[in-house]
């Protein structure tokens, strides 16, 4: 399919990023279940949780659209996700994991901000207003998750890995 | 290699991350061949200068904290460029492509965003503070450049992706 104007962008972002957090929505689970640190672990749950609702938001946004809910494998999600796995994988002291799993996170989350930052500009500029309201709900809680991610790492996590030995 | 302490994350991350701006590099020319608005290519441009100079400036940052600079092929890189190498194959208008562009570039800018301020973040608690200084100095360029591309998508390029048929 030729991408003939903004609206064609607009459809296969949407395939990209549903795609994206289908993904995401099965690899969570692995790193709730990774995490050592209470924080870390409901910051998680609460994300996979949302998540989960964001898929949901994101079929809502194709139906407002008028567009099936397709998806288009996301390679960049794919790629951060191997990643995501390989950190799993390290022979590490929880605390260190829980470190390297908050930074692998705060890389996916960043991935999302730039992708729903561009279909909320994109959605606006079509005049897909309501679809843009949901976008940017979604864009706001990626900011907020990667927020507390910060929190945890500075006021927990990153201290504790840094005295181990 | 065990990741016994922060110390360990912080080498493992900057081995990552090396890698990842040398894929960038690589790739950065192809965007820049195939752009058509001129703010966009000169952005482009100065972000392929900017992103040689990281790459000098990450060396330093090996040397600074005693570590043999290597890096480790960073998947999550491969997979966003494997993505943008997708989007220049697209058929579509030269100002719809300069469009998808701008996305898969923020994309690229906001992993190097939440890259850097990990490394920043670790750098500093771990007392590396010139090394600290130098990341920060990245993270700073990664951010303009990403506010740079925003503008250039609302103020030029979405627009007339938008009225194009």
């Amino acid at each position: 399919m030729p991408l003939r104007n903004l609206e064609d962008c607009f459809h296969d972002e949407l395939k990209d990023v549903l795609s994206a957090e289908k993904q995401l929505t099965r690899s969570l689970p692995k790193l709730v279940a990774a995490a050592e640190a209470e924080a870390l672990v409901t910051a998680l749950e609460e994300h996979l949780a949302e998540t989960e609702q964001q898929v949901a938001r994101l079929e809502q946004v194709f139906e407002l659209v008028d567009f099936a809910p397709r998806s288009k494998k996301c390679k960049a999600m794919q790629g951060l996700l191997e990643e995501t796995a390989d950190v799993l994988e390290e022979e590490a002291d929880p605390t260190v994991l829980d470190a390297m799993i908050i930074a692998a996170a705060q890389k996916v989350e960043h991935y999302e901000i730039a992708t729903y930052g561009t279909l909320c500009a994109w959605a606006r500029l079509l005049g897909h207003n309501e679809a843009a309201g949901l976008l940017d709900q979604t864009l706001q809680e990626e900011k907020a998750a990667d927020e507390k991610l910060t929190v945890i790492a500075l006021e927990l996590v990153n201290r504790e890995a840094a005295v181990n030995v």
